[in-house]
């Protein structure tokens, strides 16, 4: 049942023997998320007849690898028997003490060590929080990874920017499911903030587990339907283990609004800015919103055009995969933006968390190459800054305001929703499932205790939910649920090519420098005497202006000639004992006279 | 009427030749606020007579030198025929990219430049961003400084540390007025989260101005009596020429809650953590939040210690003006904490914004010598984050979390409300003041527009309206306003000890340094033919672990070799030349290696 497209394509197959009612084809994919849930796992009667004779079932270890005390770099270990599998491969962006380092990627070292236990990795959804890590994981471990169609398109978009081919990609549509050692992976239907988003339902030896992905219960979707509410509903009154629900969202009170609220706004302020061109910043990945602004944009008879790369991209992928249905001769390449009216123009372009580099703040700050923007602009942020990043994007919307443009941002209007499930949902979905067990999962601490306290508010025992850490290890089966040993976990930051290679030390010193800058102290030493040949000479870099500090500078010249010659006749050689002293000297007389600590290097050759 | 501290104290003066009404006792300031308003400009008459005969009025001119697209370093600088007054002298913190910088401060050039005109300073209330700069101002102009008395006070302490004693302070009351050159400045009470805070109406002979300075309007606060409304209405009555505005709050609807609802949700918290030690952060400066942590302390039964150096400053110089009521023997010191059982102690502390050193956040990260916190802790974050702050507070709040403790923060409780007017009490204070032009002040763009929108939406014309930056100087009378020849104005930084010493240049070294690390390439070369004679050493900080670069260090100091022995045969001794060559080769190198571009430093010795 695979579509043309798969079968040209060689990397991304449909592994027939292995997944059940697989399909890939579009109709199919609306068909089944909307259809009436008819999965029957296989090996179902075994385990009851196992129970019955009171056979002890094996149990399933949970390590987390990622998304636990942070949003960002999912990584979840499943074992069960001798066999494992993987749920989602995300990164993280770096905090801003991680200076230099461009993004954040779980520590594989425990996948690396099992990689012949692995039997595939499943992922929920293309975010880059559940997709980022994939192309690093699968340069030490070769590993087949099953998700849904656009999820696979993406990836598949992806590992080919990395130069990965030999990759075994399969589609698995929702409502179906694939078999991976002794696990059945069940892929259900769930609302997110892109399309084809599921959560998995794992069918184990040791019992089913049920894990949310991200998710959110949209009831008026743009496309795909409804979140399969029923078949979760379905597996609690089957029994459910465990649950492990998204928690991103657990502070907050309430439901989050459906995706539709934000057309209406859409519409109302299309109307307002009849007169002006529309520029509208979201997350790439958000394709029901695009989808949304290119409706909007047929109705008011308005063109679109695609600004930033990974805007480009998603919209490419998903319009081949049939995510995104556009109308005839409505977008237009951005090169061609002066060929049309500014107010028969949509530009829709990435930006909205105020990232330097991005096309948005780029037309903020009149550094982009094609547009320019001004008081003929109306400019709508259809993103929440995501925490830490508001200071960056109010400081976009200022430098737009300031250039004349109009600005809706933030809570203004309604032009964002959520893509996770607020408490009232959580309740919901917790309360269809009925787990046994529960933990919560893809949050910061304070979301992780919320979402305990909703659990304990349905009535959920204290010691039936764990709260994990990174490198954590819990093991359930129908008796118990306990922490095991844990296993070697962490953050391994890339930085340009290099993946590991920047550690704390390196951070530290990036610190240092960028704090306070330093002074570099360089001499050459006779080699028989050590008396100064030549210098000491005096660089310093990122601490004050030189012509400030000519005096200052003069000053710790002549202290570590001084220190330098002393040490000379006292007949004083060994380098790291003169460097010390230079060092603590300088930095004492530095400190004394600006109260800064800038690194001081001593540098010493020996001629 | 000046009270036997200030006789006591020789740097604090009533100026009574001078200040009309003025009045520093605490009995006294209560009942001006309260009072009556029966202030009568001198001169008044004078104005009305050569109106009268049509003699044209001066224009005013008034220039900003902070404030303006930004919050903090609030500075502005009013201008009457030879006269100059000031009103407020701020700092501001530095943004993520202003690398190593302590805190910002206006240029002050422009006042130098005509410190001889300069009649006195005016500062409405005692936060940072109005009279943080006070100490650098007065390091290079003499200038008499006039405030109500808790303002003077805290002015008078943060001089002191700055080693700043003679210097010229004034107490005036609100109520009051004093006349500085052509200037009679009026001041009249706010609210605001500091008490003492308030308004001025500058009378002048082009007429008056009325600046708001920080409020809100808060009908039953803690202390010192509503704002003084029927004044400002009494001025509206009179003719107000312009009226300038706190925007801070200008895209909040509706109106900032009153500080007794955070009364009520203390009570409610101290009785849920009865068997709990509470810790509550708090902004030093918020003395009235203090006053209620006391008294609810006070009401459950338990001691009151104070943590960070600010805190207990803060509370000194409160305490001993008589704005802060403690009952007797409430009040331990944080050494003594352990002579209490923890659920008799409130502990109020600094650290509301997650600031890296504050007492708060080493309690979070077991680093405070004092205090270690646990599951027996209760703690209230009794502040909203200022934006760029929310990472740094919700990390603190997760290793509070982590460690056990419950933690109240930010909307979860009305634990906090703002000290900023809404949209409502905006209007309400615009409608009331009845300006002819209107500047909204003490905002980002995205504040100054929206309060804008907000004088348009009460029928005041665009082209009355004025939206300044730093920098910009308008000029008044009754029949016009308009921009004219701007000022010097401008960001100046302080680091250590140095004003201004750091700038663009070393800014720009330090982010790279920061971001990239650095490799300094070291090489001694003979004097009389340039070859190699010692090195090159290769020294690298900040860029990766030697041991992983090792390989890549002695490529780059084998292409440095290679460079310079070249140079030397080919004849080329410019060591410029030399050095740029070594710096473009090994950054291409590197950048095709690694994708990194580290700073690099070739630093060459003559032997």
């Amino acid at each position: 049942m695979s579509t043309e497209k798969n079968k040209k394509n060689s990397k991304r197959t449909t592994a027939k023997g292995k997944v059940n009612k697989s399909s890939s084809s579009k109709k199919t994919y609306k068909k089944s998320s909307n259809a009436k849930y008819d999965f029957k796992p296989k090996n179902k009667k075994d385990y009851k007849n196992k129970e019955q004779v009171k056979v002890q079932k094996p149990p399933i270890k949970i390590a987390f690898l990622g998304g636990l005390n942070e949003i960002g770099k999912n990584l979840t270990v499943f074992e069960c028997n001798d066999d494992i599998i993987l749920l989602d491969c995300g990164m993280a962006f770096p905090d801003g003490d991680m200076l230099g380092v461009d993004l954040v990627i779980p520590d594989f070292s425990y996948i690396e060590q099992n990689k012949d236990r692995v039997k595939g990795i499943v992922i929920t959804h293309a975010h880059e929080d559940h997709i980022g890590g994939l192309p690093y994981l699968l340069a030490k471990v070769n590993v087949p990874i099953y998700g849904t169609r656009l999820t696979v398109g993406l990836i598949e978009n992806k590992l080919r920017e990395h130069s990965l081919d030999r990759v075994s990609l399969h589609v698995v549509d929702a409502g179906s499911s694939v078999k991976l050692g002794c696990f059945d992976v069940e892929l259900i239907h769930v609302n997110h903030s892109i399309p084809d988003a599921v959560g998995v339902a794992i069918h184990s030896p040791a019992g089913t587990l049920v894990h949310t992905g991200d998710f959110k219960i949209d009831c008026t979707p743009m496309s795909g339907g409804m979140i399969n509410l029923s078949r979760f509903a379905q597996l609690g009154e089957e029994g459910v283990l465990a649950l492990m629900a998204d928690s991103t969202n657990a502070s907050r009170s309430g439901y989050t609004a459906t995706e539709q609220t934000v057309a209406d706004s859409f519409d109302t302020l299309f109307r307002r800015a009849y007169n002006k061109r529309i520029i509208i910043a979201t997350f790439a990945s958000n394709i029901s919103r695009v989808q949304q602004i290119i409706n909007c944009a047929k109705k008011y008879d308005r063109n679109v055009a695609f600004s930033g790369r990974s805007m480009v991209n998603y919209m490419n992928v998903a319009k081949e995969l049939g995510y995104l249905d556009v109308p005839d001769n409505i977008l237009i390449d951005i090169d061609k933006l002066r060929d049309y009216p500014m107010e028969k123009i949509v530009l829709v372009t990435t930006g909205s968390q105020g990232e330097p580099m991005s096309a948005l703040s780029r037309m903020a700050y009149s550094d982009h190459r094609k547009v320019s923007v001004g008081a003929g602009d109306f400019i709508i942020i259809s993103a929440n800054p995501i925490p830490g990043n508001e200071r960056t994007v109010g400081n976009v919307v200022d430098e737009l305001l300031k250039r004349g443009c109009e600005v809706v941002h933030e809570s203004m209007y309604e032009v964002h929703v959520s893509g996770h499930a607020c408490q009232e949902e959580l309740k919901i979905l917790q309360a269809l499932v009925k787990p046994k067990y529960f933990i919560p999962v893809h949050g910061e601490q304070k979301h992780l205790r919320k979402h305990m306290d909703i659990a304990l508010s349905l009535g959920m025992k204290r010691e039936n939910i764990f709260i994990g850490d990174i490198g954590k290890v819990v093991e359930l089966t129908d008796n118990y649920m306990k922490e095991v040993a844990p296993v070697q976990a962490g953050k391994v930051f890339v930085d340009g090519l290099g993946v590991g290679d920047v550690g704390s030390i390196v951070l530290r010193d990036r610190k240092h420098l960028g704090q306070d800058g330093l002074i570099i102290i360089v001499a050459s030493l006779d080699v028989y005497d050590g008396h100064v040949i030549s210098g000491p000479d005096i660089v310093s870099r990122g601490f004050v202006y030189v012509r400030e500090s000519e005096n200052l500078l003069e000053e710790v010249k002549q202290r570590a000639l001084d220190i330098l010659e002393d040490c000379a006749t006292r007949n004083i050689h060994e380098w790291g004992v003169i460097k010390n002293k230079i060092k603590d000297d300088v930095a004492k007389l530095i400190l004394q006279r600006t109260r800064r600590s800038p690194m001081i290097l001593p540098i010493l050759m020996e001629v």
